[in-house]
């Protein structure tokens, strides 16, 4: 670990997502379950209906299913949508989560093709799927678009898109990892989101702060097949109850707690969008997330927000990553942590932080 | 849920297993852990790498992976010693679990195709090796052998198998999901049987009774390419402490109790080999495990069962599964149950079974 994450994991204030998890964290959560219940088994009792049943009902689809990880429930979503078609091939943005963070796993283990649509700085809007050449089954939809900081298309945008989707007998699927977050910005309720899309994948652990887990949603037919599918990939656990515990009483706890943490993101991102070599992305956050892009190198600015740590006992930032050699960004998710840091500490923190960036 | 399985989960002594699991049980089992360490994250970190190299040092091998499930870990070694081989066929027990308990993710997930090695009702022979017509990449043994009442092959054909299949370039995987049961009956140590194996899986679930969760073992190349197979998966998961915690609890609760758990097996199968209608399968257990076989019916022998339950509040079994209309079966495994109960509520049991069997 380097010396800057470890004075991160050490810092008494953060203005990054939650309170710091430890093991202990993650167990207390647990203790919410009904300790006197059997454990699911195999995706089937009640434990695990019962929060799939919840969910379905949340985003106004007719069926659940509680997965480990995202990974499994997206791709497996395209293979459905793409048998259905009998078209291996899906449609979207090229910072997709299945494009770059799977190791190919869509290619490599369904054989499924990507067509990329728009470019990487933006987002994709329906002249790129009316410019699309060759014929998908699928158009994955992320919202907000994580890698360009939680960003959203206008309602009217959105639904024009999902429209001319139908109208080309082509399946819509939303990664919706954070979707919940976006409800504020949008005024719409989930189930009117999600009713857009043929299918939805939702996750536990990011906003939510669920120790592992997501939950695939669509119609039953889809959702039968999507189980088959989960053996096939090793994920009918034998036992899943932990993350469903977790997740339940994360995603309880949390749901309402989205348009306040948006609040959060906008006065973050209005402080520090005044700092030199430092920009928003996007430059008003319409969710409760934002990235910080950096004219420094990580180095500088690992070294720069060691000082603030230092001083103030802060964590302004969670992990720096490089853009290249000169260049890096940061991802900020407003969570629990930012309303129990008092503003002026915080201002002393971005000051401090202008000092120190401009030393070589 | 059957009227027999409600009666199942709440008798006081029970034959099969462990103590029934709550989820409390599994939660309390959680606490053994290092409260306020980390968590693991996608597969990094202390708490999972220490466990991944207690297990490389019990099994012999330079390094080991844990998994969410078996059938993640199994397809995985199958797929990577076909890619070594440039040859997607491998060759196991026409029983064997990847080729009836998975949906076929084998052959659907990675295009491999299976070579059934010897008959269903007995375990393949080096005979049956000698006779493949067709190369494989990989031949897979599994120690013992689940589906036939945990069997045995002698050491010394073991050997000569898995020599034959080096000696043809032919890699050789270990289903070892109960691995630590076997060794009592080789006298030998779970490094002495992994060496004659290039990879091995091992399950926590089963006789350990922890939550859920999997190792793989092998080389350090193997398991480098395997833990990039898990990320397209699925099964690189933001934590997996939960099941960590209690797959390593368990495993050191347990894992020197097999000899024990032999020992009861031997004990119960004996007393109910002279059963009329009944089968012991294998006639003397070689492990913890083995296969009831009845010349009844499945309603008949649960309702003889409940008899056995109303009466004595004994669970002489699990679950009760058809062969065909007339004849039924059962898996009994030996855990912390059995030296419960005492012996002369048993032979009472069985006893009692005998005459309620024999009811029209």
């Amino acid at each position: 670990m380097t010396a800057y994450k470890e004075m991160l994991a050490k810092a008494k204030y953060r203005l990054r997502g939650h309170l710091p998890e430890t093991i202990g964290t993650g167990i207390e959560q647990m203790k919410n379950g009904d300790l006197g219940a059997l454990p699911d088994i195999y995706g089937t009792g009640a434990i695990i209906e019962d929060f799939q049943e919840l969910i379905s009902k949340e985003l106004g689809k007719e069926q659940s299913v509680f997965f480990p990880s995202g990974t499994m429930a997206q791709q497996i979503a395209l293979r459905i949508w793409s048998e259905e078609k009998c078209l291996k091939r899906v449609a979207y943005h090229p910072l997709c989560h299945l494009e770059i963070h799977e190791k190919d796993g869509l290619k490599v283990l369904h054989q499924i093709k990507s067509v990329l649509l728009g470019e990487p700085d933006r987002l994709f809007t329906l002249e790129d799927l009316r410019k699309m050449k060759e014929p998908v089954s699928c158009v994955l939809f992320e919202l907000p678009q994580r890698e360009l900081g939680g960003l959203l298309p206008e309602w009217e945008e959105l639904v024009a898109m999902t429209s001319y989707c139908r109208e080309h007998d082509i399946f819509t699927h939303l990664d919706g990892a954070r979707l919940m977050e976006v409800l504020p910005f949008y005024g719409k309720t989930a189930a009117e989101v999600c009713r857009l899309f043929d299918s939805v994948y939702i996750s536990f652990y990011k906003t939510f702060g669920g120790i592992t887990g997501a939950m695939l949603s669509g119609k039953k037919d889809f959702i039968d097949q999507s189980k088959v599918w989960k053996r096939r990939h090793g994920g009918d656990l034998h036992h899943l109850y932990p993350y469903i515990i977790s997740s339940r009483y994360c995603y309880e706890l949390r749901k309402d707690k989205m348009a306040e943490y948006w609040e959060g993101a906008k006065a973050y991102g209005e402080m520090l969008g005044s700092l030199p070599g430092v920009r928003i992305v996007p430059k008003v956050p319409v969710c409760n997330m934002f990235h910080v892009h950096f004219e420094y190198p990580v180095s500088r600015v690992e070294r720069a927000l060691m000082q603030v740590m230092k001083k103030n006992d802060l964590a302004l930032f969670g992990a720096i990553t490089a853009i290249d050699l000169s260049r890096s960004k940061s991802e900020i998710w407003i969570g629990d942590s930012f309303s129990l840091v008092d503003e002026t500490l915080v201002r002393q923190g971005i000051e401090l932080l202008e000092e120190e960036l401009k030393r070589e």
